[in-house]
């Protein structure tokens, strides 16, 4: 009873102090709200991300959430308000896997850090990561509680908010349009496991909504309600922050109403290995590079070009769906492309060179690419950082 | 009669003599099959391509077809093979417009042949249009056909075929993934109108299925046959031509299969006012520049940025979805922006500068962007050409 009371205090003092205990390998980039990404080296060892190494990105404290009293509160439905226990969820509708990639908006900030100071987490390139995510569809809830064509009349929005909040006691929520909600493609997911167990608290245990296809901010953690609406959330975090805006747009003159909330995100690649900096031995003759590439919107990559020359020539990666040796992933149906590629290249180191820029840009089915440089998709906020992946390595003789 | 024979005896020789007229302002890019695109300069006068002015982009005469003996082929459903006239496409299926923006996949190829010598029709920025189509759903069709569950477990693609045939009797033929053809968000059309009149016979009359959202080279002409399957079609056109490759693939180690066939397109957009070229008058002060910008897939553009010092800095562009003075087409719902957007930029003439280098830049909803230069996305087919569009313009003192 002395230590729950001491816990109690330290609470009243620090909302941060029940967070959970996470992975020492992780490089954190902000502790309260704990914000973290795996080493960019370890990331692409595996097709599925384990839970520990997955990005951590919590805008509040990890919110205690006992699964036996958890509600979600569905709201804006004909019959009134809906309230499920995680028990109604996991035994009144079918159970759905989908393995979809998660990037925070701010994946490879640092890149836009490098040309000019952006403000926000100064984010690598590990701010991404791929899990198998279990649960039921939110179409199926939304069907089974009353969304029919009435409602598909006047709804537009379907808002999110989590158990986690603020000390003014506002949670963090969001909104996605309800096209991606309801429609049997959209794969919307009320999930409660995560490659295969139980949510990590870090993950927003019990519950959290899985967006496949759309940037990571929408994904809301320990998902406590959903809100049928004509309207997008009021959300600090829908209305103000997670929207891109033009280079020639700074804090003096921004206006967060000219732009769209992000949802789908474009095109990335990264190179994860070598690491910049890295040293190769010349005596080793071939040099090879790994990555991993994704694209939003359910568009599936379909190649990736690596150059070893800074970009004056380019060959074509090897594109992997699974793990090295097991048996790739079924193709998606074109549309529900949800997961990365991890790809690969191994070629002739080029002869003489003592550095090698090397660089990375990947393609998807619409044939969208990413863009060269970081200067001219530059942002205050430093989202959507999608320029051409480099790295330099220096070759030595042995 | 004997006009007639006159008649037949050149058309034997020549299988492009019945064509029809077309206005003398086109850019001709080939004459037999006639490839032509409008000057720039007068693309961007109205928000609806007037039909004379559209791009043509034919791959084989014109086909004369009689409306009254006009049969549309319909196979792969349960109850057998369909034929529809005109008229039960008229009066048996309700009547659908859409405005949607057709462009070549080979459009600006003239931006890659200044890089590097490319194979196929040197298009410059007007192989692109806005017009209005009417017709019926292929959606509402299919499914009054016999489209139910039992052929969503199996088909895969829907194949068009046109009327129009090579000397060895082969029709020009293509196919979209079954998802577009079926969604109720798809919008595929089986068009007769083409701003409000009958389609003109270089755009398909009587019926061209309009595919918005997806590479012009899918939205069938003069529609004789559609055709429900597992596989792609294996037309050439579909298998062989309009795919992209890395800038690294040449003639001699292309491999077809290695790319998936362009359906939806990347953003795009282009500067038609001021031309390459033009000489400004500093007494002037102000300049202005005028263009389009698009995406596939219903992606709506949402920014154009625009540079006045070949990329240092950049100034926003107003959108226009309509005619100058003239209110604005609604809003689309997410994923059905299907038209371009026009775009203006005034802004003050860069002092002393003796040479401008203006360019333009689109980002969609999905914040892809256009790279910077084309040398990294050539291919030798010379396609999917969207980098920055520039050009060079001279000011003079008075």
């Amino acid at each position: 009873a002395e230590d729950l009371k001491k816990r109690e205090d330290a609470k009243s003092l620090d909302p941060y102090s029940s967070d959970p205990e996470r992975h020492p390998v992780l490089h954190v980039k902000c502790k309260k709200p704990f914000n973290a990404e795996p080493p960019p080296e370890i990331l692409t060892d595996s097709y599925i991300t384990p839970r520990v190494l997955f990005f951590k990105r919590n805008h509040l404290p990890v919110p205690q959430v006992d699964p036996a009293s958890y509600r979600l509160n569905v709201e804006g439905l004909p019959g009134g308000a809906l309230s499920l226990s995680l028990e109604d969820l996991k035994t009144r509708f079918p159970k759905h896997t989908i393995t979809a990639t998660l990037q925070c908006a701010g994946n490879r900030r640092s890149d836009m850090n490098k040309v000019k100071q952006v403000n926000g987490l100064n984010w690598g390139i590990s701010a991404i990561g791929n899990a198998k995510w279990s649960g039921v569809r939110l179409r199926d809830v939304l069907l089974a509680s009353g969304f029919g064509p009435e409602l598909a009349k006047w709804a537009r929005h379907v808002h999110f908010e989590g158990l986690d909040k603020d000390v003014t006691g506002t949670a963090y929520g969001t909104s996605i349009p309800i096209n991606k909600a309801i429609s049997e493609e959209g794969d919307v997911l009320l999930a409660y496991e995560m490659n295969g167990e139980d949510i990590p608290s870090d993950h927003g245990f019990p519950v959290r909504v899985v967006v496949p296809g759309v940037v990571g901010a929408r994904n809301v953690k320990w998902l406590g309600r959903i809100v049928i609406s004509t309207e997008e959330s009021s959300s600090h975090w829908q209305q103000h922050d997670y929207k891109g805006f033009s280079p020639g747009t700074d804090w003096k003159n921004v206006d967060p109403k000219s732009a769209p909330a992000i949802q789908e995100l474009p095109v990335q690649s990264a190179i994860t290995v070598p690491a910049d900096g890295a040293v190769i031995d010349r005596s080793d003759e071939t040099l090879t590079v790994k990555g991993y590439a994704w694209s939003g919107g359910g568009r599936e990559v379909v190649r990736v070009d690596v150059s070893l020359d800074g970009g004056k020539t380019w060959q074509v990666a090897q594109l992997r769906s699974g793990d090295e040796g097991q048996p790739a992933e079924p193709s998606p149906p074109p549309g529900q492309a949800w997961a990365w590629k991890l790809w690969e290249l191994t070629a002739p180191l080029p002869p003489e060179a003592e550095e090698l820029e090397i660089i990375c840009k990947a393609v998807d089915n619409s044939y969208n690419v990413q863009p060269d440089t970081v200067l001219p998709i530059w942002n205050l906020r430093g989202l959507l950082s999608n320029a051409w992946h480099r790295v330099k390595v220096k070759v030595t003789e042995d």
